[in-house]
């Protein structure tokens, strides 16, 4: 396999790193800006001398960010190349287009990468759905909220500390938004959940709060009640479709979720035979990442091509199903109420313009 | 894919329903002594009339037990089927020869479902082996023995008290000695450890403690101290060899492992680059354990042969650059021991002489 990777960040090049140590996987070209004398392949800035290179059959893309990578990938899949991607922003946004270019093209996509880091969390999710009616998936998929919950639960930290400390470690960025609004860990859901129930949600359908409005003080509350805060994803198949939503959840200190700590991920899946099955490891970070993005390579190479299909129904999020506990902080009193998911982020929306700090979670 | 299915118990009937629910597998003939008037195709007593059929290319092995497994799983592959088998005594006992049969009759030969029930974890760990240097395997691999101990840890039940439960609900056989003591935990641990470090294990260099002598008291005692019992199977790469043990380790009561309750099953990988990754679910059931044969029915069909292979080395334990702290109950007294798992061992053996209800447990 001869590989042109685009991008040599983090991720690009420990995958680098990591390839030179695989027989069958040669890195023939790198696409960066800058020079890159560590690097014994060409290195360009004119993606154009990699994306003509008939020698080149798999472009693995990690850039990371919209544009020009969906550019990329789209004009590698034209000219018949596999492309294996990091990136769930892009394949998140682009979903259906990529899947029908894969289809019309005939070649791979694959984006293991792109949600868990280094877990084997799509292939193992598309391999339980290949055999096992999927009833929900759902996980603790963002390693920067993780981390600063961490710190927040277990120092006290406040929000905006435990921010400054993420970003001093490179763990969140400048402009942290798409960690802390819960954006990053929504393109990781509908990520997983259309390859769970064979469908294409739209990342905007699903009701999806951050960890923004989280105080010490609320951290101390729900801790003399056994509990902690956690991000998470969450969805499942309903008789009409799809509940999902992004929100803190209060888990007992005892489970495992609670005992994710730091920039840990955990990924769950429930299906119907197979029962409840979770994969934990390093969701972030250049290593695992890479690996994952290698092992694509590897499963390429092997002749398997993508997970996803374009057989996915086009499906709208229904939370009128989802019953459960919710906890509000609303000025400053605490409230606890028993509704659906739907309820209660539509009561959410209205207590935030009325108090902007109000604060919801999912009581487990 | 057409599968003789050799035995009809609880993972042979749960494969038979999952694989009908699958277009690509079809089951063609069943071996079962009795009449089974539930299943459409051939049932026949006579191994040879499936052996000889031409038209099944793929054996299923789902009887247990050593003889007459390993006979008939040879002749199917000197026939030219593959072979998937869930019976974890037969492939570790007869690793190198059965091995050595896939590759001269150019034949699959897989397990998934013979470590970790429904868990994905042989496959998982032969990808992240292929891309990582592995540095250690572990977990809980036994559900019975772990049913037990939650039952004498959660409820204060004795040994036997909690064996009697588990027989009545089906966790334990009249005979459970391959459970309690750690042999089943011990093969589980030699599949792992052969996989993820490239060497040929024998099950009895392995030293292995069950959980037999683990008395209420014991259980209280640790419990003051913020531990709690879990059978665990570790194996780690050293630099002279691979270190391997299966004995109760105590765990502290917050870990993910302490929290693996009742049949449930976790097996951990170590990468030196990949870092920790956990993987959690049911460890024994028909349903999920069928669903790890069919999974394997799967990749079979789409080209994949075994994970093992045959450049392996036959690799002799050394346990004596594993240090740490170990438990000691003897003659009624705890002891804690700071020394290399070798002498901790050796330790055991000579108390046991003296009080052969000694206990031990690794201090984690």
């Amino acid at each position: 396999m001869n590989v042109g990777l685009l991008g040599f960040g983090t991720v690009g090049s420990h995958f680098y790193l990591l390839a030179q140590q695989q027989p069958g996987v040669k890195v023939k070209a790198v696409l960066s800006r800058r020079p890159r004398p560590e690097v014994s392949c060409l290195v360009t800035a004119d993606v154009a001398r990699i994306l003509s290179d008939p020698d080149i059959d798999t472009v693995v893309e990690a850039m990371g960010g919209l544009h020009p990578a969906y550019e990329y990938i789209t004009a590698a899949m034209e000219a018949g190349k596999h492309v294996i991607t990091a990136n769930k922003q892009v394949v998140c946004t682009y979903y259906n287009e990529l899947l029908a270019l894969a289809e019309k093209t005939g070649v791979a996509l694959r984006c293991t990468a792109a949600v868990g880091g280094g877990i084997p969390w799509l292939t193992s999710l598309r391999r339980a759905a290949r055999m096992d009616k999927m009833v929900s998936v759902e996980g603790i998929v963002n390693g920067t909220t993780n981390f600063m919950l961490s710190a927040m639960v277990r120092r006290g930290a406040s929000f905006a500390d435990a921010l400054h400390e993420a970003q001093l470690l490179g763990y969140a960025e400048a402009d942290p938004s798409a960690d802390v609004e819960g954006y990053d860990a929504r393109r990781k859901l509908v990520l997983s959940a259309n390859l769970a129930f064979g469908v294409s949600l739209m990342e905007e359908d699903i009701p999806c709060v951050g960890i923004t409005n989280i105080q010490p003080r609320d951290v101390a509350v729900v801790r003399d009640k056994g509990l902690t805060f956690k991000l998470m994803a969450y969805a499942c198949r309903e008789a009409r479709g799809i509940s999902a939503y992004v929100a803190p959840v209060l888990v007992q200190q005892h489970t495992t979720e609670a005992n994710v700590e730091d920039t840990g991920n955990i990924l769950t899946l429930v299906g119907e035979h197979i029962g409840r099955q979770s994969f934990l490891g390093a969701g972030a970070g250049g290593w695992p990442t890479a690996s994952n993005v290698l092992a694509d390579c590897l499963a390429v190479a092997a002749g398997e091509r993508g997970y996803y299909t374009r057989d996915c129904t086009p499906c709208f999020v229904k939370n009128e199903l989802l019953d459960g506990q919710w906890f509000y902080r609303f000025k400053g009193e605490y409230y606890f109420r028993q509704c659906t998911a739907e309820a209660a982020f539509s009561t959410y929306a209205v207590h935030l313009m009325e108090d902007p700090e109000a604060l919801m979670a999912k009581v487990r």
